[in-house]
């Protein structure tokens, strides 16, 4: 075997480990086969504790933090270097998939694992964070781990509760973690070089495109809106088109203007209308009033404010057209989160590497990134899941595409931590 | 004062009785404030009762039929002369106006209490009907007492239930009906030579317009259906725009394409989407399945399915180009009935005569002579009504509109009834 085949054929036997560990940790949930597992539940810290095996395995100091991440340290050549910081998370939504999250913090520890089985060490250390609370299930709160790490817990966290109306500070407590302490989980900023995750892509650009590694652009930026068209409700059978002031009919053309601007604007820029609404709602009633919700992202906040601008200012055209009212409310508005361009570059020569080619593309959904990007540069590897599906049991990556990813992953960590 | 303004001063005298009548009608009434006066109910026999002593102080035989209509012969020249039958319905909707059906009737009575007055006969008898039945707010049937003039009661009527669980055999039976009659209703084609039915018209074209009356053309056929969009749910931030399988989308194209070929279809056709959810509905993921209904209504049936035919072919085009499926299930359908060019040509030249012009319009909604011009020919004269509400306590006519129709009703009806 020469040296390439034999590096893949490890490569492949550290996936097959990934896939084992993933079916092992998606057993620890809150209920049986419906994999579920939240912030500061004992499920929490049995993969805590699984986690911390794996990693003292390959090598790494471990330890719990202030908030409950499950933190690791591959010491770099000189005690006290600077480190490289790999993650993602381990809690889930409801009903998750076992990839979500879990894919990230299992893989660097296959990238380090690699490392430590060569006994090699780099100029800076390597350290693994599996994140305590990233989808917010159980507080409605979110990025909890993350903004542990980097000291930006809001005020009133503490006191946020859970649907049982158990509060942080008290659900701490339960776990032998203390609410005090929150702000010790804070890294200074000089402890970490750069922050690197990998992650399904929970959408379908690179199962389209043939290819099973990305690299993250940019983080969305998102905004959600309430909508509201009020017309006049009348008798379906008496009114004649040329009088009605139909709001569903204003809704329609909205929902046209919306997606031609939106692919016209590209950019991948997104736009959905999710929800709608009309009222009376009666098959013979011309509808009087619709809501329905806007929800427009986009990698960049420029263009996707001046996309949102334009659509709001088309619906009170049309809605001024056909003597309607319009209204909007913002409800949700979280910034882009663009990706560190040098991060970017070395995760393009890595990925190129490993498949001939990169991808370049954003992220729809929201990561621990976003907050780690309040203290640090952040990058982002992309792998393909099948038909674009998480949060969903039938989340589903290959064992194949996860080797190339350790792969990739590990040249991009080397990379960083060899200067 | 001269034969002219004498003559209109009767009207208005004839007109302020209706209003007076109409307010009395009114308070026969299921629940006090909120009007509600169902089929075979003790309400239902004391408006009955009511309607009868007006009728008879207009000079005419009454009976009960045997459905429960309400109704009342004018005796021509000779005895036993075929009769222009006049007529509308006493039943009402839950929380109704005190003018949609009622009106037909108290005018008409007006009609027959002028002739009474000068002592004067014509050619053919006049007959008024106050129908028992018309809306089906309790048994979910509709047009049960022109019907039974007609004696079209399909098999099964008599074991339709209301909810309390009763049947219409039952409820026939406790007010003193007799279910084994109701063939009985039944007249005969040579009895009556035309019907004409007096109604406000429940939409804004006269209010738009600035005219009291108009001739109606056809009462509109209707088709209703329930219509299905499936395409692919999907994450609002991770799928592209052109990646996407937007059920939603593909709804608000086909309702734009709806409302314009309605429109240009022209013909006083009108289509409506009354009603509209889509699945998941949830801010954040791209619809997967929308549920609309759309009704559809035209005064001639060729043009109306002609266009449901083209619309539904749009829709499956829509769906084809954006990789979505579109089903249709029809649960609706009833004909257009044409009102007799006759009876149009002597209601015109009545509401010209009495308004200096006339109108021609369609019938957006239904009424009794839908079921009368299964054996006799029919005329509607429409009444306008403010804001075109209807089946709503802010239901309004005014007294000089109703003087101004009593006019032309009664204009019509001697013309008819001379021959």
């Amino acid at each position: 075997m020469n040296k390439l085949a034999s590096q893949r054929s490890l490569w492949e036997e550290a996936a097959g480990r990934v896939m084992a560990r993933a079916d092992e940790l998606a057993l620890i949930s809150e209920t049986p086969v419906i994999l579920t597992r939240v912030y500061l539940s004992p499920e929490h810290l049995q993969a805590n504790q699984r986690v911390a095996q794996w990693m003292a395995e390959a090598g790494m100091q471990v330890w719990q933090d202030s908030v409950g991440n499950i933190c690791g340290r591959y010491e770099g050549e000189l005690e006290g270097a600077a480190a490289i910081l790999l993650g993602s998370h381990l809690d889930t939504v409801r009903n998750a998939g076992r990839y979500d999250g879990m894919l990230g913090v299992l893989t660097a520890i296959e990238v380090v694992q690699a490392l430590h089985n060569q006994g090699r060490r780099l100029a800076k250390a390597i350290e693994i964070v599996g994140f305590c609370d990233e989808e917010g299930t159980r507080f409605g709160i979110t990025l909890l781990g993350s903004r542990g790490l980097t000291g930006s817990w809001p005020e009133g966290w503490l006191d946020q509760v859970d649907a049982g109306g158990v509060s942080v500070a008290r659900a701490m407590v339960n776990v032998g973690l203390d609410p005090l302490k929150v702000h010790l989980a804070k890294r200074p900023l000089k402890d970490i070089a750069a922050y690197l995750e990998l992650h399904i892509e929970q959408g379908p650009c690179l199962e389209q495109a043939g290819l099973a590694l990305g690299v993250v652009e940019a983080i969305n930026g998102a905004r959600r809106l309430n909508c509201r068209f009020i017309g006049e409700a009348g008798h379906a059978g008496t009114v004649p088109m040329s009088h009605r002031r139909d709001a569903l009919a204003a809704a329609a053309q909205w929902m046209m203007l919306i997606e031609s601007s939106t692919r016209q604007q590209g950019g991948n820029l997104v736009a959905t209308v999710g929800t709608i609404g009309c009222e009376p709602a009666a098959v013979n009633v011309i509808p009087g009033e619709v809501a329905l919700t806007l929800d427009i992202r986009g990698p960049q906040d420029g263009p996707l404010d001046a996309l949102l601008t334009a659509l709001l200012e088309g619906a009170k055209d049309i809605a001024a057209a056909r003597q309607l009212q319009f209204t909007a409310q913002e409800f949700y508005r979280i910034p882009a989160t663009a990706c560190s361009p040098e991060l970017q570059g070395v995760l393009t020569q890595a990925v190129s590497e490993v498949q001939g080619q990169s991808l370049s593309l954003p992220s729809g959904a929201g990561h621990d990134a976003i907050a780690i990007n309040e203290c640090w540069p952040v990058g982002m590897l992309f792998v393909r899941c099948k038909g674009g599906i998480s949060h969903h049991p039938a989340e589903s990556v290959t064992k194949a595409d996860v080797a190339l990813a350790i792969d990739a992953f590990s040249r991009a960590t080397t990379m960083l931590a060899q200067k």
